[in-house]
């Protein structure tokens, strides 16, 4: 890949606020790599009409009535629980393949171990890019993070639940936090970051063991001249498949700091219903019952999620959360970020300031 | 392989009571499939003068001087962290495969994969047994041991540490509860309660998303004619390398009640000395954090490892233990298994009772 990426996202039969999450990301983030999006219930729609965002970029039916986009690459847009390829988007892959068309997935299943989709991208000179491998050698995590001095600041978005805004709250401060003058660094934790950013590695798709190693490894590399370090989350404390990614990764990354990620209108967790969330103060106490064992990371500021709200009921459920928290509380997406980003900035500032007081440096 | 399994057990440079971990647990509970280990540095001493037990099985200096005893496999006796194979034992294995040794591994690297041993595995007509090769396909746990109704406990040993006794407190306890009468499973979920049992999965070697799944259907399979099913536990909440492993077993088992192994004697996690080991109460109130928002599990009783305490100072500690928790405290090892067999049993018991007591089944 020399040229710039021109995205046909994959969505097929899947394209929505909640069923397409990888495909939003890049929606939301990059809007200028994608070129349009395929699912054939929607064509004809555009982008803006479905997900409120992401204006004229239009859904087409197919690969071939997306090739007059001029879409280099095929990415997978979908992140279904197991991370398979869903069989009856075979024949959809290897249209993208005969057209030409490079294939970018982040699922579990390797799209490059296919024999058919192998050969088929040999024979047309494109690439398939798997960015769920993980590197060949990881470290297991022993905390390394805590070598950073307080010159750096290191803030993981932990949530409610899945799917609720850890990766878009971290990009939305990132952009906040470089208006006031910070050098930010953001850390793809997951598919979806990794290709909005360009870099990183899926912790959920690395062996168990390495989770936090992963975590730690890419902090370590982010904090090089960065002034605060934004990792995205994944998963939940509460999440019955994916708690363990979760804990890793905050085990890993050894956050100073802590944003909570929440959905007011959700009350049990996604596809488990049998789990409800508890309250915003249960679930801080729960995060500082696990940090403080290690390091503990105070939670500093709650990013909620009100896109199924009115705007009196967001500003009504932003109002309880500060009452109940009594922190900085806000929807980065529908409201601002900078309420996030002045918590966090405040939070470096005085890590440094605790640091001169007591004589270091 | 037809026939018995005889071990001759790798340990070169490293056999000792904290350094061969997986060694030790086939020595300890399974020591008839034994016929030797091999360490050069401690060669003409017995099992039973390294590690205390064990008896007369023999150390011997090489592959050659382990032959008289006639093994048919070589079994990998340690599992460092990150698991990589220690490059001044590869001419053992050579010489092992030579022999006509099987090698049988719990290593996160896969010998089976290594090209010159797989060549020498089929040129000599044996076989290379990766026991950490997770299945090809597992799911993502979703609470399915709910289904498990309360004519079957499920119970998870947590610690506070690696390597402090999670495995040996389930076997120990899964003699003591035969001999009351009760049909009981095993799940072992790594390595050394793999070789022992003869199955299971590892769950640090499968991809993190997966790690409850993996433990969920284990459970499962295993609830299947037994009144109580004991599961191995792994890591700890507390370690900063594998905390989410732990987690995800914890969630993906989701037991019924907990047994916490401890060792009085370790005050930080080892290997890791920055992080401080609690108290046995706030350990508890950790692991009550983390189980109550899916479905609480009780600490029933606590298992002392005081291997390294004289008798005086073992009881002193066991009795301060029960003191602080009013729970049933014992060295299941030193002592009797008895005591946690019976708070296993009483809380089997209660659950029926309860459940009788509401009138279901």
């Amino acid at each position: 890949m020399t040229t710039a990426p021109r995205y046909l996202i994959l969505a097929d039969g899947a394209f929505g606020p909640f069923t397409s999450k990888t495909a939003n990301g890049c929606l939301r983030f990059t809007p200028e790599q994608v070129v349009g999006v395929l699912d054939a219930a929607q064509a004809g729609r555009t982008v803006q009409d479905v997900l409120g965002y992401g204006g004229a970029i239009p859904v087409v039916a197919s690969v071939a009535a997306g090739l007059p986009l001029q879409p280099n690459i095929l990415l997978i847009g979908i992140a279904p629980s197991g991370g398979q390829l869903p069989a009856e988007w075979r024949p959809i892959l290897r249209a993208a393949l005969e057209a030409g068309l490079h294939i970018w997935s982040g699922l579990h299943v390797f799209i490059g171990d296919d024999p058919e989709f192998a050969a088929l991208a040999a024979t047309h000179g494109v690439e398939i890019l798997d960015v769920r491998k993980p590197p060949a050698t990881l470290p297991v995590s022993s905390g390394s993070v805590r070598q950073l001095g307080t010159e750096t600041t290191v803030v993981l978005t932990v949530g409610s639940d899945c799917n609720i805004g850890k990766m878009t709250t971290q990009l939305a401060v990132r952009s906040a936090l470089r208006d006031m003058g910070y050098a930010v660094a953001f850390v793809g934790t997951g598919q979806t970051g990794i290709f909005i950013d360009g870099k990183g590695t899926s912790v959920d798709a690395v062996v168990a063991d390495f989770v936090g190693g992963a975590a730690e490894q890419m902090v370590l590399e982010a904090a090089s001249g960065a002034d605060i370090v934004l990792v995205e989350g994944q998963g939940s404390l509460l999440h019955p498949g994916y708690s363990g990614v979760t804990l890793g990764l905050l085990h890993g990354s050894l956050p100073h700091a802590l944003v909570l990620c929440t959905q007011p209108s959700r009350t049990t967790i996604r596809n488990n219903e049998w789990v409800p969330i508890p309250s915003l103060s249960e679930l801080i106490a729960l995060h500082d019952a696990v940090t403080k064992p290690l390091r503990h990371a105070p939670t500093i500021a709650v990013a909620m999620n009100t896109f199924d709200l009115s705007d009196d009921a967001a500003r009504d459920a932003i109002e309880r959360g500060m009452a109940e928290t009594r922190l900085p509380v806000t929807d980065p997406v529908r409201f601002d970020p900078m309420t996030i980003a002045q918590a966090i900035a405040a939070f470096h500032v005085s890590r440094a300031d605790g640091d001169r007081a007591r004589g270091g440096r």
